[in-house]
């Protein structure tokens, strides 16, 4: 299924490795966005590469891109990618960032790919097929919340309030990583190396390939409260989980949601 | 100065880059030592290699190694050594984990060699002598600690609440990492990537080398009161920064610290 799709995005995520390798040093030049994020040249040449291409391959789809859209015009397909997600790790020369890129078919994620080019670790996955690294087949873990490793966002941003969030998650004894990246965080948990990551964000682009290849391994995304939401358009943040933490984790993030609208 | 000890720390580390590359995947087998924290094959290796090397170079020389000691004999000089700092990220197949090698005089780290293999930089730094990664001279940032990028544990540990701590960061406009390395996150420090770290730990393996590769960069570090300590022994946690952010640093960390013996 999707043969010519994932062929098409693996070739991107190669080539949008090459960009991210041929840029990567301590103290990449970068300029501040609106919203105060970062982008670099290497964030701009691999998003204006993934439009062409998919503009060329796929004219009747559309594309959302952190540093560029098109819109959709004779199919309900839309190709959403973060060029680079981990910025901030990426400038400051942190191998903890990835290239991603979903293919999304009426508000679902029918197949995604990340890419990171420190350590050619290519990861995919198509909806009912399972998912893999370099061709190996990942699956989640069976860890319990209680202790978990965890990812979570160091800073004020998005939708949550991270000085609570962080102080819950360590004073209830779970183990904290703050990486950079909700990409690379979620590979962690498609790999089963760690349980849980909660995303805060709004960006599609941080979670649609995250969603099916996540998934595919075995574990469970959803929004903020714990419910399934579309993947074209804003997102209410994401729980990224194993299965099995995933009850867990919506009930302790219960209180962190309460004053957001519903899922 | 010190030609002859330097040349054999740099050749050390490059011998146990070489052994954490033979390990390095997602998912490294790993037990659990006393205090809970996991030790790898490769640490062991490292260890032993590091300490059969002192012994046979320098053999008036002692070692403080993560995994296993040998004491000074004929001079006052200690080679302090953690084989991989970041094990637990190691584990994962994180490469935010680095070989960390110091020489200790009276007390005083006057030599420090870190190695971060996965991309081959070598950190060097001699008392007077400045620091510098494969031979290019490194300094600090001049950034404040205000909305500063400031690295911080994410589990309880050591001798802080690093619970309140976070909070505390993270409301006061801080952006924090949380890598699971000090000696990888003290490193983007001493390159200018980020203004500081908090190390809440006792164990002198994570701090000697550091204390040198930050201070000959430009940037100091104290115990967690702001104050000089030795490099022996067990250490009273740390306070890594760019020299602008540490007065701010040491006050931002007063209230946490205000249980704890004096410095």
């Amino acid at each position: 299924m999707l043969t010519h799709e994932r062929d098409f995005a693996r070739t991107l995520a190669r080539q949008a490795g090459a960009i991210m390798l041929e840029h990567f040093r301590t103290g990449v030049a970068h300029r501040s966005k609106g919203d105060g994020s970062p982008v670099t040249a290497a964030d701009e040449a691999i998003n204006q590469l993934m439009l062409e291409s998919v503009n060329r391959t796929y004219p009747g789809d559309g594309v959302i891109g952190e540093e560029g859209s098109s819109p959709a015009t004779s199919s309900g397909r839309i190709w959403v990618c973060d060029p680079i997600d981990g910025t901030i790790p990426f400038t400051f020369g942190i191998p903890t960032n990835m290239f991603s890129l979903a293919l999304v078919d009426d508000g679902l994620p029918v197949l995604g790919v990340l890419y990171d080019p420190y350590l050619d670790r290519l990861y995919e996955a198509a909806q009912g097929e399972g998912a893999s690294v370099n061709g190996q087949p990942i699956s989640v873990s069976d860890a319990p919340l209680s202790g978990a490793f965890i990812a979570l966002h160091g800073a004020q941003f998005g939708l949550l309030d991270n000085a609570a969030v962080m102080s819950d998650a360590i004073t209830q004894g779970m183990r904290v990583l703050a990486l950079g990246s909700i990409v690379y965080e979620s590979a962690l948990v498609a790999t089963g190396q760690i349980t849980a990551c909660v995303f805060g964000g709004q960006s599609v682009w941080d979670l649609a390939a995250v969603k099916v290849i996540v998934e595919e391994a075995g574990g469970v995304v959803t929004d903020l409260h714990g419910e399934p939401q579309r993947y074209d358009g804003s997102v209410t943040g994401g729980l990224i989980s194993n299965r099995m933490a995933h009850t867990a984790l919506a009930d302790f993030m219960r209180t962190h949601v309460a004053g957001l609208g519903a899922g």
